[in-house]
């Protein structure tokens, strides 16, 4: 039994999510279909974590066991063939450490949320960014987001269906970028967000919360009230699914 | 009747090309029959030039007349609302000049090419740039690009079925770019290239064959031989649709 560290880029758009599911396809049993199809033995993939339906990966990452004996290069190359088409690719095949996790031994997870402000509805960067039809005060967003910043109780900016047991994380960064659109004359934000782990949405609702700052509904004092509630109804709506985007996992 | 100059975004994928075609849906057709839902008269748009099928544009020009009354803003949200889902934006709408026309005004036509190399298949990017599966010279690919600046008899560039009445062309200028994809942590080659007009698929012809020299099949001096052969023959092969986008059209 060798353990493999895969490194993954999907679009989440036709999914039910990562996380094998009752009510459609999941990215979790494609990518265990293609390594059957390979190995011919019974395989479970594992995840860095979830990410929701429509969520996309720039690199999720997640481990698998194999009796099969082969080496990273062909297991990438062999399930990229079994991937053909499915919106799923292995970036990097690894022979990992039996000891490697890639849940538990994560320690840090980074995800970037796309953000495009224009009266015109999205053409190319449809299903890959949100679509703001107002122009957004960024800096008052920058200001906002500081006091989330560090430990907290982020009970606000939880699902309500949360399964963690404690809302306490640590968000060590959220930094704002603006870009110029690959695909328009129209600037992209980008609001990039780091923590060990975080709550079930959490990332959409911090998201979604500052938005509705950049909009000018609420001011940096109104988040410090809204982290302080401690009530998911204080806080703003869940941003969409389609703009997040889980860019990287961290290991020792 | 006043004319109308809009400015289009598209992604290509789905149509036979902006001109109407007898075997498939063409751009051109959507916008009118928008047009014609709005007006609810006879429409025909008039556009820079032609895109092939699977070419994207992010701002292609076309002007209209319309009987009537109505104002830019109201044009460009009217066809916005009519286009919905069809992979089509109307990013401007202006009244112009009646002297205006969006094919026979135009000064410069610029458009980039989007190449990712990788090993894996592209996933985000798919039908959004062309995949190629090996490291490419970047460099051997600028230095034999300079042999193309200038006026030249461009027949080794263009397609057999062209219909130009001259192979003579003025190539304004070919750019080399390298940017950190948005979409993954490979970077992105793109060739800006600019002229008054092109003749028929000779952007993905210049590109294809200097992907040739990027992949060490080529050098500098076989452009040379190739652009002085004027024989479509000796030129590489055209460089596929879905990596080309027609970036911006320029007026006096």
């Amino acid at each position: 039994m060798t353990r493999y560290k895969l490194t993954l880029e999907y679009d989440g758009t036709p999914y039910v999510g990562w996380q094998v599911q009752e009510n459609g396809l999941s990215i979790q049993t494609v990518i265990e279909q293609a390594a059957r199809n390979f190995c011919q033995e019974a395989v479970d993939i594992v995840g860095s974590g979830r990410t929701d339906t429509g969520v996309h990966a720039l690199a999720q990452v997640a481990h698998v066991d194999l009796e099969k004996a082969t080496t990273g290069t062909q297991l990438r190359e062999a399930l990229n063939f079994h991937l053909k088409n499915k919106g799923i690719a292995v970036l990097a095949a690894e022979v990992a450490n039996s000891e490697f996790h890639a849940r538990f031994s994560a320690t840090k997870r980074h995800y970037v949320y796309k953000i495009i402000c224009r009266r015109p509805p999205l053409v190319l960067m449809k299903n890959r960014a949100l679509h703001v039809n107002v122009p957004l005060d960024v800096p008052a967003m920058e200001r906002a987001a500081q006091h989330l910043i560090g430990p907290h109780d982020f009970t606000s900016f939880r699902a309500t269906s949360c399964q963690a047991n404690s809302p306490e994380k640590t968000l060590d960064m959220i930094r704002f970028e603006i870009v110029n659109s690959q695909f328009s004359d129209f600037q992209e934000l980008r609001i990039h967000v780091s923590a060990q782990s975080f709550l079930h949405n959490m990332v959409r609702i911090l998201v979604g919360t500052l938005v509705q700052v950049g909009k000018g509904r609420w001011n940096d004092q109104d988040i410090l009230e809204i982290l302080q509630a401690k009530d998911r109804t204080a806080a703003g709506p869940t941003a969409p699914a389609h703009g997040l985007y889980l860019a990287r996992v961290e290991y020792n």
